[in-house]
């Protein structure tokens, strides 16, 4: 089974693959979100994980808008929420306050700002494209450099971890979905949790979205994220993303779903899985 | 007046700092948007001009997350929504396939992203902290590398407009905001608009959001954007900006905010203004 991944090797979101996969696999990886899930939708990969949001950092939004916009036969299967650690990490023998520079994906940057602030507060901060390949650009550097990233980044790249667990706040946890084509990912019967996107209309009034949120407050389902982003259509016009408890088949959901359909221009599942 | 922006020189939040300032003032750049605010918060600057949201991206959650968590005593004063064009931007005498590396910030990369894949395939993508920063990258260089940005960086760096109007999609417009301390910033007699921001309790049940949404539409009290961020306590957890229709001290407007104080753990008002 090749199964896509936000790459390069040694993402945190190879870590959270490596934690979940079913047996062996064959890792691919892909530079962004949005081709790691089109190789899905495309069938050049059986399976893709990708981050889909962060404790502090909120939603990843390249996953919502790919999966909402470009990948209508993807769906996801799965769930995993891995804690996320961020190290420090540099070359042999450097101590922090040599670090001339420390460079990272900008999420990660955030989730340490009060570390670098605190404890490297000279340090030029530069960007990359992934926590990975700021580690392989540091462990190629001969610079007083540093990079933030996961362990799994600095063994695979032989570079020391300087500092670990610099990310500022506790219970710093991503969650990583499973995606699958949509004729290999029927609902599972465990299914305990259901994603859904729709949009219009009616909406930029509250009460379209009342009449919505009612279809299920009224069957007592619980929603544990709701989630807007831009319909591309200007300002002021939204696609909501949802997730609801109970799988797509459970009456109560399966009968909010048929009523919700009813309601908005368009209504999509984007999946039916085992909550983590 | 001393009005902080996002920096550096040549930004489009300072393009639309430019185009909405009211007379003559000290433009002073800082390197976050956080710091931007915070200038505000602890008095180093009168006002500030932030991005809040993209039509295409969706929210600048850095402002989001600022204004609600570190800076309670700052005020959304004016909005002003801008046309964002982007240029490609190179050095003189360079054709588009003669560049080899494309530097911007990562927005402004995902909102071109259809015309790189087409126009540059082989260039390497780089990012950068801001779009002006890298047109100074671009302008300082002597290699074949070309920057995503506005024309008053071009201008302001000197370096020439190899394309205009790159971005995928038309209609790509930004909403930026003036900030002020909260006791310069009582709500204007001709606000028409006010921004909220709103947590717990029951933040993980659709009847809480039903309840505190049932407050405005029963009061026919439209709402312009909902957006969700976390409230950094694990997922599932969330904070709720919305946007309304309606002065402050409107009645209708008043008298909601005073049930939805009511209905939730904590509510404030980010601002009372005039809708752009």
């Amino acid at each position: 089974m090749r199964v896509g991944f936000l790459g390069p090797a040694g993402t945190f979101t190879e870590e959270a693959l490596r934690a979940s996969a079913p047996g062996p696999v064959e890792e691919v990886p892909y530079a962004t979100v949005h081709e790691a899930i089109m190789a899905v939708q495309d069938g050049h990969a059986d399976r893709a994980v990708v981050p889909i949001e962060n404790s502090l950092e909120g939603s990843v939004t390249a996953t919502l808008d790919a999966l909402a916009a470009d990948a209508a036969d993807v769906r996801i299967v799965l769930e995993v929420v891995r804690p996320i650690t961020h190290c420090l990490i540099g070359r042999a023998g450097t101590g922090l306050d040599e670090v001339r520079r420390v460079v990272s994906h900008p999420q990660a940057i955030a989730q340490c700002e009060g570390f670098l602030r605190a404890r490297l507060p000279a340090a030029e901060v530069t960007p990359a494209t992934s926590t990975a390949e700021a580690v392989r650009t540091v462990a190629d550097s001969t610079e007083p450099w540093a990079a933030l990233g996961s362990r799994l980044a600095a063994e695979l790249y032989g570079a020391p971890v300087l500092a670990e667990g610099v990310e500022d706040r506790p219970g710093n946890e991503t969650r990583f979905v499973w995606l699958a084509p949509a004729a290999a990912a029927a609902a599972a019967p465990e299914a305990t949790k259901t994603s859904i996107v729709f949009w219009g209309p009616g909406d930029r009034t509250p009460g379209a979205l009342v009449g919505v949120l009612r279809e299920l407050s009224g069957r007592a389902i619980n929603l544990t994220k709701i989630e807007s982003r831009p319909r591309r259509l200007g300002l002021g016009h939204y696609l909501f993303f949802l997730d609801l408890d109970g799988g797509e088949h459970d009456p109560p959901v399966a009968a909010a779903l048929e009523a919700l359909a009813g309601r908005v221009e368009s209504l999509r599942v984007l999946g039916s899985y085992p909550s983590a």
